[in-house]
């Protein structure tokens, strides 16, 4: 991963492997304002340490984001984190014991997968479809555990423009998995990085505001609607859980940085955050546009990918007996990369699937990407025909057989 | 804790129980300068995701700080850290296993102490003096472990102007340390936030460059010589950790803040550092000085504190009748707060010594602060005298007895 990141780098590779929203679309000049302001006002408060759980100014500014997707959390059920991904470390440093079963979704973020295993929990990957995660098999899966008299100690979620697969959960098994966490008393930690950033359709509710905060625990970020540089996220919880957190947040850096607290706060007066997220929707909407056209001229028969209505990602699966693993290998020698799949399982699955950002390229970049993408996949399946006599698209199986460990809907 | 600090914040209480260093002391027009200049040249990059383990420019930062106190590290030995506080999270997160023995300083950094709690380790503390940890107790600690067939996973010491003895360990110490660390394959983590902050002497090298990095590492921080607000720590370790350290770092925040990364650089830049921490020692060793001559003249006979050359903080023992925590309710009636001894121990010593700050305050607050501390400790002493006749100052020990539990060394 460190060398991928070293690699993509590179001026000449077309990176559609992070997940970076594109900061030079931020306006320097409120940047350089905000700044000043803080300088000229308030130098010595800014260069300080502050509160465990983050200033109230930042949270009111949290408030307004959460406020935007229709939830209206107390100041006090919000701590400000060292970006998301803090958060994310957060709850499982409270949460998990050794041996403790945390659900996700199959595939599910590629950065969660090395939190659960650091606090040694049993991950279990729920297959999603186009409405998301299926309701039913987390059920299922809760059932088979209550027979061994045990149960996931949370389930963890990107509802909405799924980071890897793109999906977003319908609003019926939005409903389902708040009723199922009711009924069962099972908490659900909500990761929703990317809510705000729709290019069509109509939101359906997150599952905090369905829920009311008690089950369901939220994790929030300012990462892609202003910056990630600032490193500043949120999480949201109802108090015996905030308790433990705070402890947490204490020992693993004290408190969040002041100054990009402050520099929030003063941007968030100014009053143009949604104006600015609505610029973002503008430009991401023609770079989907653009990948989705791309992958459509470009990737052979038997791929099969993801058509988001939001968020930073394509979720695309080629024919199985391609590994997505080697093919970056190959990728990287035509300075193009992409997050293989196998990052979004914890049981090796994944193998012929791949992660594409589309916010961090051009138009121009992401449509030559994928041309590329497309060429090494077209050379693999060539290969593949050459050695066994074969023109196998989709490996083995019929038409409507499901690749073996990838996800279920992505076909063409 | 967390009240604490609530309490504190209030402009009517005088604290001296933080770690803040004086940030009103930093130039406000060379903070907007370095800001402007971000916003002008390198907006996107600043509000940008960076790499997990830190940008080389303020890993030359770093390298400009140790190389200020004799030490010469590769860039790749360093790791940007989000805060000192995450230095040592990220230590403890990669070597720690339950029930693994941890060695440190008794007392040691309040801060620690839940840091090595969290990873379950066992902690031993160590007996130290005016001239910082007894080595030959460590050595007597290894030798009883040994019988047992274990030994500690590390030795994490505050070797110059200690958190919270304010104590620094001799040359002779520090040789043995290095000594006993080569001689036993023994990591041993330095944390040193404050020793560019002396207020009088000559600093004897520190253990990673006595060591040369094998079996040393070493924290560092910008808090104190330019702002903890910007939560910019780092991490020296050879490449078999530091490769853990990196994966555990990404895990827990991806990277650390780009802007405040590109704040340090360009302050770095300037050229003006050395100056400023040069006017931050001159303004702390007028504090320390009040405070020692407040101490002498407020706190009665039986107690003792420490002298320190640098660095933020005095360590004060009261007669052991008196506890701390207790004292601390009624010192915050009288608005001064400290910090109750017992929190730099993991194992209920400590309850009659405090920790004072005097970075935060000014000489005239520092008087005043603890003239009100001097007059709740009297107060309790002839309480105690009334109760049970007697007029004891120390306990019921004779004169060269050593309060139990407590610090050694800083009797009157």
């Amino acid at each position: 991963m460190r060398d991928l990141m070293e690699i993509t780098a590179r001026p000449e590779v077309i990176s559609l492997a992070g997940g970076l929203p594109d900061t030079s679309t931020f306006p320097p000049g409120s940047f350089a304002r905000q700044m000043t302001k803080i300088a000229q006002e308030s130098s010595a408060q800014a260069l300080q340490y502050g509160p465990t759980e983050g200033f109230a100014e930042t949270k009111e500014c949290v408030r307004e984001v959460m406020r935007a997707e229709g939830m209206d959390p107390d100041l006090d059920d919000i701590i400000i984190t060292t970006g998301g991904q803090q958060a994310i470390d957060l709850v499982a440093k409270t949460l998990l014991d050794p041996g403790d079963v945390v659900v996700c979704e199959a595939p599910t973020y590629p950065g969660a997968v090395p939190v659960f295993c650091s606090y040694e929990a049993e991950t279990i990957q729920l297959a999603i479809d186009e409405q998301g995660m299926i309701v039913e098999e987390l059920e299922r899966v809760c059932d088979r555990l209550a027979a061994d008299g045990r149960r996931p100690k949370f389930v963890y979620s990107v509802p909405t423009f799924q980071n890897p697969a793109g999906v977003t959960m319908s609003a019926e098994r939005r409903a389902r998995l708040v009723d199922v966490a009711r009924e069962r008393e099972l908490l659900v930690v909500e990761d929703n990085p990317y809510g705000l950033l729709r290019y069509e359709g109509e939101p359906d509710p997150p599952l905090y505001a369905l829920e009311g905060g008690d089950y369901v625990l939220y994790l929030g970020t300012f990462s892609k609607i202003l910056s990630p540089g600032i490193r500043l996220g949120w999480l949201c919880a109802p108090p015996p859980v905030m308790e433990k957190v705070v402890l947490g947040k204490q020992a693993a850096d004290l408190c969040t940085s002041t100054l990009t607290q402050y520099f929030v706060r003063e941007y968030f007066a100014e009053g143009r955050w949604r104006s600015y997220v609505e610029d973002l929707c503008g430009i991401y909407r023609a770079r989907r546009d653009a990948m989705l056209e791309a992958l459509e001229r470009f990737l052979p028969a038997g791929a099969s990918w993801s058509r988001p209505q939001g968020g930073l990602f394509c979720w695309a699966t080629l024919p199985d007996y391609i590994d997505t693993t080697d093919l970056l290998a190959k990728a990287l020698r035509e300075n193009v990369a992409f997050v293989p799949g196998a990052a979004a399982f914890t049981d090796g699955r994944g193998g012929s699937s791949m992660r594409l950002n589309f916010s961090a390229s051009s138009e121009e970049e992401i449509r030559e990407g994928v041309r590329r993408i497309g060429a090494v996949v077209s050379e693999q399946v060539e290969l593949f025909g050459a050695i066994t006599g074969e023109h196998r698209l989709s490996g083995d199986r019929g038409e409507d057989e499901i690749p073996p460990g990838d996800v279920l809907p992505f076909r063409r």
